[in-house]
């Protein structure tokens, strides 16, 4: 049986992954493992970096110049993976050269989209210091999706601390220059192989690397978005809040659609009410002055289940409690209809808006299309990016580069 | 330039799965191949059956004995395979040995939900010909929800006439008996290697299969269902109506959840007016009798972009009209409300509940835990299914084994 057992792992170690064959008592250990009984979770593995292996590439790449950086195209030497198994909980964490997955095609990530990740970014600073920033939001978050589709959780410092050795051993993929980083995409895949729809009864846990340039290589470059009608991302009771694989397939036909008409993205409404929901794969950030008593309030969608908790959003709005209140701004979290942005701008009362996301800190908006009429987002036309954006943007960018030292940065 | 190309298309081959860069152009290409514009259609490879080269496994499996088989767990030896690129369209389809799939991690497929898949079964009859059950609707299907993730469409002829290689040659895993079949797995998935959100621009269509023994081997078992309100499973506007593995690993928790307080499955309701939609991965049959004028009706919810467009609620419906119309039944695709269901079981006029897919054809409901209410599903205690049901199940199988002659059997 222990040779067995052994054999069964040598074997998903030279393929990178291979699944346990499900028991019939995997369901019930899933279940207890996935609801965190603290007397079942004693007995399953959690994610131990202590047992961290490397094992080191043999042909390191040739890097990337800074210049030619393409978003999500080219990787790092190494990557971390851990699978798990409803039996065992947790294998040993492991950096290995970058390589290809090795599935069985009945595997169920490629038919039920057991899937979910983050993205998260590693800085070098003025010391040459490497930073994550709010990592403790992804793994947070991280937490959230899996837990949705019946994948494990993770313990979220351990992981860190795993990201955090796969960034040093790649450090030297970091360019040093301002607004380059390391972009990093933790994944959890369901690597059960059987085509029976259920919880599955083993994952791979995996953390790829890619260095990545300034979004806005040349400043801000504002954008048009286009307000889709005819199509829905998420609802209610729905799972458009979870970082999931699922949410982001659907998105891309209306997204070329839009771009078929010359916008850059397009912004989902939700309802009859149209509310404004979210922007392609960013939050959005509203700044108007109120029609009666003329406060100026920056508002964004509330966490209703329809909007992805982003951290980024969540950044924008710490600091704007912070920082903009004390000058006299409202900082909302609602509901906002599309149309209330539109009379705003009908009546010179919208400031500015802008999209918030991990890629781009922000995202300044020169106008939206919304039933037949452009909706100008109250930039000059020589302008990018209006006051707050630009701030944003500096401020979240001095904490992440370590400029600024706050409690949000993570030294490795 | 040629021998370059022959090197990427080798590695492909080899590793079985390899996606080329994507070119500047490749966005425009695709789009152009989407919308199948035919100019362009011409200048992309499309399926080809005639180009179809087969690699015999020299490793021929051993058959698992009827009696063992459990749905969707061994495979037979071949899987077909075919890969897609954006600028070159469909590859020459290949039949090789069954293998793992060797993916970049920085696949779509992984990320983003770039899968959509089939379901179907081939069955051998008394003269020993393999059958299909309407494969032609499975591929318009498939062609429904590859578009609507930016995925390439298929020749849907072309690729049941390649699933039907591919049946042929692992002829020897169907067994012969009645209830067994072999399932069918068409797969599309996106391997386009890059994290940036966009079209992919190359994707593999596999096709494995699993031989399956019958859904209910001693006879129908009616189950009991738990109606889910606090979860929603798709929308108006969503991609609900798609076979998209996007839309199944969100069901796995609410199902576990009904699991865990004695139901075999859940049933999706939808809005306020809590409409009754699908149950579990199944469509539902209501049949019931008019409070006013006792009109027998066999109820589905209607294709409003909220249910899936199962092919055998679309057999089901057909053969009701068929069959059971002209015996005095009313056979309607309309929304009704659970309160309806339940009222129609405490007034007794509810005849009998049925779930249709192609796993089980029928799956007779014996009850619906609603409100904290049982509604009774009009079985008798020691019945099983009821007549309706029993009828359909017949009808379709006579149908399926090519007992009846019918043109939705297709003889291989």
């Amino acid at each position: 049986m222990n040779s067995l057992r052994q054999f069964t792992r040598r074997r998903a170690l030279q393929g990178l992954v291979a699944s346990p064959t499900q028991s019939s008592s995997t369901i019930g250990l899933w279940q207890r493992h996935f609801s965190n009984t603290p007397a079942v979770a004693s007995r399953l593995a959690g994610l131990d970096p202590s047992k961290l292996t490397v094992t080191k590439t043999s042909t390191p790449k040739e890097l990337t110049p800074a210049k030619d950086l393409v978003f999500g195209k080219t990787f790092t030497d190494h990557m971390l993976a851990i699978e798990w198994s409803a039996s065992d909980g947790w294998d040993a964490p492991r950096i290995v050269p970058y390589q290809n997955l090795s599935l069985d095609p009945s595997s169920c990530v490629f038919h039920y989209a057991f899937e979910c990740f983050e993205g998260m970014k590693a800085y070098k600073d003025n010391n040459g210091q490497i930073r994550l920033f709010r990592p403790d939001k992804n793994m947070e978050r991280l937490n959230k999706s899996s837990s949705r589709i019946a994948l494990p959780t993770v313990d979220g410092e351990a992981l860190t601390q795993l990201v955090g050795e796969l960034v040093k051993l790649d450090s030297r993929f970091i360019p040093s220059d301002r607004g380059y980083s390391l972009y990093l995409r933790p994944t959890m895949i369901g690597t059960q192989k059987t085509l029976g729809v259920g919880p599955p009864g083993s994952a791979l846990l995996f953390v790829i690397a890619s260095p990545v340039g300034p979004y806005y290589p040349t400043g801000f470059k504002a954008i048009s978005l286009e307000a889709t009608d005819y199509a829905v991302r998420a609802w209610p009771g729905g799972v458009g809040d979870k970082k999931l694989g699922a949410n982001y397939a659907p998105c891309i036909v209306p997204q070329l659609s839009a771009a078929s008409r010359g916008f850059q993205q397009n912004l989902w409404l939700f309802g009859e009410e149209e509310y404004v929901t979210e922007v392609g794969t960013m939050n959005l950030f509203i700044a108007l002055k109120d029609k009666e008593t003329g406060q100026k309030e920056l508002v964004t969608a509330p966490l209703d289940g329809t909007i992805l908790e982003g951290v980024t959003r969540d950044s924008v709005l710490g600091l704007a409690r912070e920082r903009l209140v004390p000058k006299g701004w409202a900082v909302s979290e609602r509901k906002i209809r599309m149309s209330e942005v539109a009379d705003a701008a009908d009546e010179g009362r919208l400031i500015e808006v802008f999209g918030s996301g991990t890629a781009a800190i922000v995202s300044p908006v020169r106008n939206i299309s919304y039933k037949g009429k452009m909706v100008d987002c109250g930039l000059k036309e020589d302008e990018e990016a209006g006051e707050i954006a630009s701030q944003m943007k500096n401020w979240i960018e001095g904490i992440q580069y370590g400029d600024e030292d706050h409690k949000w940065s993570y030294v490795l």
